[in-house]
């Protein structure tokens, strides 16, 4: 049982990186065996169907780009102030950019989304839940601002993420860290 | 010669829509052809690569998502306020949302262009360059705020963009207006 649901994952971090390289379109079966380096025929054993399969890519995407376990666990590790959120949001652009090939299958799972509502289904629902997860800890840690900024620096973020995936040289002029320190000035009240 | 501008216009009109529905893998002459409704072999007579139709399709979705003409030709036309940033916001979010297919024909083209340097290097030069006229626009209007106030905005509208046009349920707690009214009380200075 265990094994199984440790090939499962390691299939569905096979389709990620399938995603990431060819889009939704090149994702098969076959290229997800052949990338996982597993007998053809694996995939389609442990996927019912191609939705499911991309179900659960999309799932996985948000667990591998979410914040560690530890930070979430403990909201007042640190005391709040907006130098907390410049740094959690640090942390949020290194994942993003470290972890290429994740955002970049979100992205393609995204536009495939709008020819399949099923998987529209399933990404909305994770998105929401991820997104009252980070208000929550927001709130939780006394961070300044609610739930309004928090979806402003989101925003802002992903706008920030899919420029530098996709065309890193248009905004080079400005570094994450300056777009950052940009946001958490501008949108969070002064302490 | 103009009856071959027109033509091309057309064509490239057609690989956008063939973009936002099948992705940039599914864009080829034949489809192209198909979707303008002209001869087999038309499209491929007037565009000498793939990188080419890519590179125009990139450059005509910028066309058609740009502020009207006589919006841009004048700054000056109204006072400078918040008011009229909200606005010209407000008129940008209608354009990103009714041209649906351009804004989606967008997005595959970026995500096309980790592939292709030379898309990407196109694609750069056109982002680069609708961005400094959305800065000389607002700096020419006397409106509140700078370069870095321009680029905060314009990254948070990218992500409710992709926001809206890939799962438009996720945050429909929030409506377009109250995003643009809350960025631009953050975001600018008052008055």
């Amino acid at each position: 049982m265990r094994q199984n649901t440790e090939r499962r994952t390691a299939l569905t971090d096979a389709a990620i990186e399938v995603l990431a390289r060819d889009g939704a379109r090149g994702l098969t079966y076959r290229a997800v065996d052949t990338e996982a380096g597993v007998p053809p025929g694996t995939t389609s054993n442990y996927f019912r169907s191609r939705d499911q399969l991309l179900a659960e890519a999309g799932a996985r995407v948000h667990v591998r780009l979410s914040a560690p376990e530890e930070v979430m666990a403990d909201p007042r590790a640190e005391e709040p102030s907006t130098g907390r959120v410049t740094a959690l949001l640090g942390d949020l652009m290194t994942r993003l950019t470290t972890r290429r090939s994740s955002y970049l299958a979100l992205l393609e799972l995204r536009l495939e989304a709008n020819r399949r509502p099923e998987l529209a289904a399933a990404l909305t629902a994770t998105v929401k839940e991820s997104f009252d997860i980070s208000v929550g800890f927001h709130e939780a840690a006394g961070l300044p601002g609610g739930r309004d900024e928090v979806l402003l620096l989101y925003l802002a973020l992903t706008g920030l993420t899919v420029e530098r995936l996709t065309l890193p040289e248009a905004f080079s002029e400005y570094s994450d860290a300056q777009v950052v320190g940009l946001l958490v000035d501008r949108i969070l009240p002064g302490e």
